[in-house]
């Protein structure tokens, strides 16, 4: 049995899209057991679905919830009685295994690293999340709030990723660090310097840097950058690849062939759509914490439950510890 | 009459390329005049220019090339003799109104800065670039190697880019500042403070932080960032488009639907072709120069010249001195 605490509320679907989501996300794992947490008005919606599931479902009654936006601050201060809180709260207890939100990032690792503390020698969490490429998933850290971070940073989030990844995809990953230049000479001080101390470490498989726009064709697994750049490249991607589906369906609208290629666009679209590559993990948080995209759709934050669900399953923390303990 | 200094051995193309493209530039320009800087072999090429054409060419014979990933160091040590150097050359000596090359970027804007000299105050020159979308231009620098810096350079882009936006496109800029998040309070401390000092600008049409993806939907004209980050930007869209491209030919291939399509798809994809928008302006430099993409094509090179021209003749440089002068 696997226990996941969910926040009801963080999302713009609000608890109606985490619901539905808790019915396709119990339905294909049937040793899942779900804390919701939220307000009571929340438990009427339950009832949508089938018993077999609802049977599965503990409600967490929680009856404030924290802005979109809600910042650290904000959440430390403010937060005691909401739907965020209660779902940390499951992890501090031991009643969660994992907990997944859809709300505000900035309080979501607030709140987690204020109450369930830090792994050894790890200042602040980095989040890490999958781009959408059409081939295998490459990953990248950090695409929190990490801005402006020293060399050694930048080695802790290859030991974190690394770790992260193996959990995740079962295998190890090749890493490349994010530079402006392939060659070795490229690139600020800090990021040369990083890749000395990646490529010092006998556990690290380093690949050497990686161009932006090398990074979707998937000659690594792993992306490290600063949390800034990180932001930079997911929003740039997504942006091009919006405005070109925008296109092509403009192009194509009222055509013989545009009814052809509809059903080979969409597909194209659902590879890309963040929804499949829904779930980032916290990493160095003492506790499995996944933020689910805000504006996610349901098969999205089913898909940010069943990563936290095998991330608490492989003991992704008890990993992650060991390994700090070893490089220090 | 415009005088144009062009590099012939810069770019991927080698001279045939240059050559294509100065067909193309004379045929559309006729006051345009070219100084082709480059070995004398090529001068033997340029007899498949038509006479007409061929007499508005003068041939600057320069025996060396730089490679294409020259340094900095490199160029200023071991670049005399060269033909980037005798490009300058011309610039220095009064002989053209401006210089384009496609070689390397370091190497240009070393030379560039070394033998021309910056404008009052300017301490290295800022790279302006244009961001293929669909809709209208958004220009964005600096792409060129300023990275990690402070709030008053990012000032000091704003203001350069507003003046090479308004010489190259008619119009004043709306400007946006590159953030992780739209809101006031949002990111890293120095994009806060160049917000306050870009705002406090009489002059400059501030529209505040925009974030990575918002930069293809056209809500500014103008996107200043750090150049590591704009290099990231541009490199992660550029990846984006072509694995999508790369996809909807595979998915479409072979069907008759796809036939269908073509033409479309490669409407959209000549939109967005990065030749349609080559030609990067070095501002700040005490003269005009061009980067064209290494990778160009002649119609790409073309352009480039082109714009080397506009910007001649409207003398960027010396209304981006008027302005710096006011500034300060």
């Amino acid at each position: 049995m696997v226990r996941i605490a969910v926040d009801a509320m963080g999302g713009d679907g609000g608890s109606e899209t985490v619901i539905e989501a808790l019915g396709n996300a119990l339905d294909s794992d049937p040793e899942l057991h779900i804390l919701l947490c939220g307000p009571a008005s929340v438990q009427r919606r339950l009832e949508g679905l089938p018993e077999s599931l609802r049977s599965r479902v503990e409600m967490i009654i929680a009856e404030s919830v924290l802005p979109a936006d809600a910042s650290a601050i904000q959440a430390i201060r403010h937060g005691q009685g909401s739907s965020l809180w209660a779902a940390t709260d499951e992890l501090v207890e031991g009643r969660a295994d994992a907990a997944v939100s859809g709300g505000s990032t900035a309080a979501l690792m607030a709140l987690s690293r204020h109450r369930l503390g830090m792994l050894p020698g790890v200042e602040r969490p980095a989040l890490m999340a999958a781009i959408p490429t059409t081939s295998r998933r490459v990953w990248m850290l950090d695409l929190g709030a990490n801005v402006n971070v020293d060399a050694r940073r930048l080695l802790e989030f290859a030991q974190l990723g690394h770790v992260g990844f193996s959990v995740l995809e079962g295998r190890q990953p090749r890493i490349g660090l994010l530079n402006i230049g392939s060659e070795p000479g490229k690139g600020p001080d800090v990021i040369r310097e990083a890749a000395r101390l990646i490529d010092a470490e006998p556990t690290l498989d380093y690949a050497g840097f990686i161009e932006a726009d090398q990074v979707f064709e998937s000659h690594v697994d792993l992306v490290v950058c600063d949390g800034f750049v990180g932001n930079v490249l997911l929003k740039s991607a997504e942006g091009a690849v919006r405005l070109m589906f925008a296109s092509f369906q403009n192009r194509l609208k009222g055509s013989l062939c545009g009814l052809l290629a509809r059903s080979r666009i969409r597909a194209l679209h659902d590879m890309l759509d963040p929804a499949r590559h829904n779930g980032a993990p916290l990493l160095g948080i003492r506790g499995t914490v996944i933020k689910s995209h805000g504006g996610s759709c349901a098969r999205g934050v089913a898909r940010a439950i069943e990563l936290a669900a095998l991330q608490a399953r492989n003991d992704l923390v008890g990993q992650l510890e060991k390994k700090l303990w070893e490089s220090y």
